[in-house]
């Protein structure tokens, strides 16, 4: 099986890092491809990023696909241009944030999210209302760090992230935790015993979904949205 | 007052319609400027197109608010990249889409949204979803035509339409009807009449949304996800 | 173009700020006729002052309809009556809390509501839930002064409201502000430019709002739940 | 214990139907006090008549609270005034559309509401939602029949209640069927029996809930929103 | 009329003021049949004791049907099992979290919820979004108190309680209180009192709704999901 | 890794389907425990057979986790005491329509339930809107038949499948079909095949997620609901 791991950004330390999360997880047989958005803006931190970055992504969707890949995983928690992605697919089509959401959901009855910069928490906040769990959500947070902050050595991003997880525990009462960034899925595991509770990397998590989905023999629907896109 | 009107595929006669249905109801001293977007899909018709003509509606976007427009009415259904453009622009920015099931919840207690293609139901539905407004929306329906016979002198695109709200009148029992595409502006007042109920062009309403908002002095908001794209 | 601007209670002041904010935002060729609900109680406070303006506040609507205005803003922010309006009426009508609500929520992903008196919090709140804004909606806050003290000289109303407008957007995080009585409607512009974020009010762009339904061609839909009252 | 059960509407024949309706289900030393509220409009089919009942049912409201009533059903389906009525009454006050789908809430997982026109369908759909109960209502039914048409002897309106709920189960599946309208009080229980699921009559059930909440101590809330309305 | 108020738990103190409660305030002539789930754990903190005590309460269910029983209230705030109980029961039954919340929805526009340990609250949490009133829930809080502490004398659990309801009032600005455990229903009456607030106790307003869904002739609907189990 | 299949009903060809489907799909290396709830009803069809068939399954649960097994699969539609086993399990408990309809939301925007016995509509709708799906799911349908007659060879229950799926696709438009019970794992694939559109066994996506879980290094929780159950 070949998962093709996309990071829709032009950072290339970003893909490094996200397609290692990727393999730490994969199955016995299961490629890991890292791909990056080349041409892309350079991370994504909001709406017009994730417009900018969003047909570079489906160019690498389809060069995976073309080369054989069952199933693509989405590697920014913006979920950017999945329903796109989905029509160019047969194979499942899975973003970060909705894999790390509904994972969440089946081994917690409640999570917060930890995100980068504010201006991602309403972006973040409509997705998990699109994907219906705002009921499990306690809070979209920010731990206040530009994106690229998580790529710099010696910055503190790091301790940024784990103050803010120690705020979501202490306020929220969440019994888990979301990374709101592909940038931060180093992070998760050390993060976890820390804190005595899950904290979910979205890519590692996304990664296995995508396993899950086409070792159980499921594929895109083609019969409605997610069809082909028409010729004009 | 400016009011930008683009249409973010790349049909002219597209466009000349809704600047057409723009123009008819702007109000005194308002320009309407018609803008294409160059370079998209001929037409959108799913997440695919919706993605690929985004770089180019924002160009628009871009060369309008440097031209001096007011506010920007996105004219597709989709409403596509909104987000993006609002943050590209301090004046409002209207989707079709939000602008006509806005006003559809003002004018009756529920509607139905008539639409081109089954595979832009599901994509619509989530809109109305996304603005809250499921609870009145009794249905969105599609005509089954592409988008673009909507502009072929002769084809029976516009019979298909009338088809279609009478179906929603008898098994809904909708109050209003919006037209789900923006190729169907030149429709809307026809059908009011011979419907007996408010048939709604999203390009008329948006327009004159867009001259409300600026009229009654509000723009986008740029403390939060609005704020202007940061500078990588 | 005539536009009905109504104020539901008695206070003749009231309806003259009211009428001063409705004047200062019409269009071209646009006459704003300021009513009030003579007989009705001084301020609407609370569920039962709803009720008692209700005969009085249909009563105006009455007349304007038959003076020929062609919409009608009901300019008390529990949106009073508002069915019932519509009833009588074949022009739009429009209330102050949903156009302000809505208005917010096209140019900013969050806005919080900032009202008069705790008791109205609730009512309030119902109204954002039955316009399906609830999760656009961050709060709706008090800021514990009865109406009329907006009509007194010297009162601290206008400094309670900013002091509120304050712990909304360091607490909330919202990116828009409603107010949340018409008695507040000279307030907005200069809390706009003081507070760098839209503070919107709602008789201004209720006003702009049925100006621009009626530009497009719209009434209220006479097929369903808003046709005339039957006669018995 | 006194219970006032007000018939909002003018027609006396249906405060005769309605206290009849609620004597037969009152408790041991529950007195029922039928009230009319005379000069209101002589049936609700709509917002306007709604408006119109609200100031008479008040008087008839704070008469019976005066005159010792420790609770107050208010016996029309649209629960007209509700929340004025809480705040001029210390005892409970509740509404037959409330009590109607809250106990069918409690006995099945699912009803459908037969009501009198279809012009009242979408004001009883907004009831539902605002109690929170849509994902437990099948569907809202028309029986196409007026209000009056009920009071009329020989009129073939009980069977086109019963035609409509045949088709609310055949279609809805639903478990259990709400009378519409304060009107059909009389039909409920031969309605029950032959249909075999609950029917539910609103006007019996608010009558014993009413008594419930009583019973248990229980009073409207005075700190909030149905406090006594405020002194001008 | 004969109800039977079932205590899940096997602790009998806790059957005997449950059943003190119901019989406080049982209408004339009612009968309070006080059941113990001999055999369950002695409190139920959680799912697994939900799961393990259900079994003993669908046998005081049977017995207490064969027994003559016309309405089961039971008597625990997780609702446990309650599903089941209506498919072997033909008259009403009712748990105490449905009853409270519901009973609260119609005094007061708000309640928050006061129960033992932080682990109910996503149990009660879920019920409340079950029955549809999250809408109307402020909070549900906890006063981290074991259920069993309210069975010991000198136990600090009623200052507990009331410190909690103290912080209910002033953060969440609720009209009433909603007790969130059975083990609490000796406290309602003087925490009312002491407040100024409806405090509810579950067991009393739920053996009220059960006489009065008696009263109003309604049975558990038999065409559904509440059908008796089938035989294997 | 070792996942423990179990099916909490007795009925041992069912678990022996059951487990036949998760090891058909089950990874490298990937140990399948399937385990029968001795003692548990039959079938499970409705809320008593499953109060039934939870302290059976508890004890399997337990046996399984003290067995070494890595994860739980429940494998009954109805989500049986999922909260209860996650108290008793430290790694992930997933049930099947949990797995079944999250793994739809992700590969199609809609999706029909096709079940059973009417009985279990109800039950299953519930479960749809706890997790958080009902906007993406059409529609949950009953082909009609007891669970148990998808055992008995020559019975004619995979036709009627088939014929419920065909309506589904018809009238409901969905995108993916979700099979509403555990006994139909083995119709999956060609249900795929011939209908053109993603028909999801449960049993096997839940395995397949279960491994993702795990494979990723989450467990359930243990600092809040599903923390291990406090002992009395």
């Amino acid at each position: 099986m070949k998962i093709a791991v996309i990071n829709p950004n032009s950072t290339q330390s970003m893909t490094d890092k996200i397609a290692a999360s990727a393999r730490a997880v994969a199955g016995h047989g299961v490629e890991i491809e890292g791909r990056t958005g080349h041409g892309a803006p350079a991370s994504i931190e909001g709406h017009h990023d994730e417009v900018m970055c969003a047909p570079h992504l489906l160019r690498e969707v389809r060069e995976a696909v073309e080369g054989g890949a069952d199933a693509i995983v989405v590697a920014c928690f913006d979920d950017p241009a999945i329903g796109a992605c989905r029509e160019i697919s047969t194979g499942p089509v899975i973003g970060i944030c909705e894999a790390g959401v509904k994972a969440a959901s089946m081994i917690a009855t409640s999570f917060s999210v930890v995100t980068t910069l504010p201006r991602s928490v309403p972006v973040i906040e409509e997705l998990v209302r699109r994907y219906g769990l705002e009921h499990q959500c306690r809070k979209v947070r920010s731990a206040e760090i530009p994106v690229l902050a998580l790529e710099e050595e010696g910055s503190n991003a790091a301790a940024l992230v784990q103050a803010e997880i120690t705020r979501a525990i202490a306020e929220d009462k969440c019994e888990a935790i979301v990374l709101g960034c592909a940038g931060m899925a180093d992070l998760a595991q050390e993060l976890s015993r820390k804190n005595g509770l899950p904290v979910i990397d979205g890519v590692a998590i996304a990664t296995k979904m995508a396993e899950a989905l086409v070792g159980a023999g499921l594929t895109t629907s083609k019969i409605g949205a997610y069809a082909a896109p028409l010729v004009k």
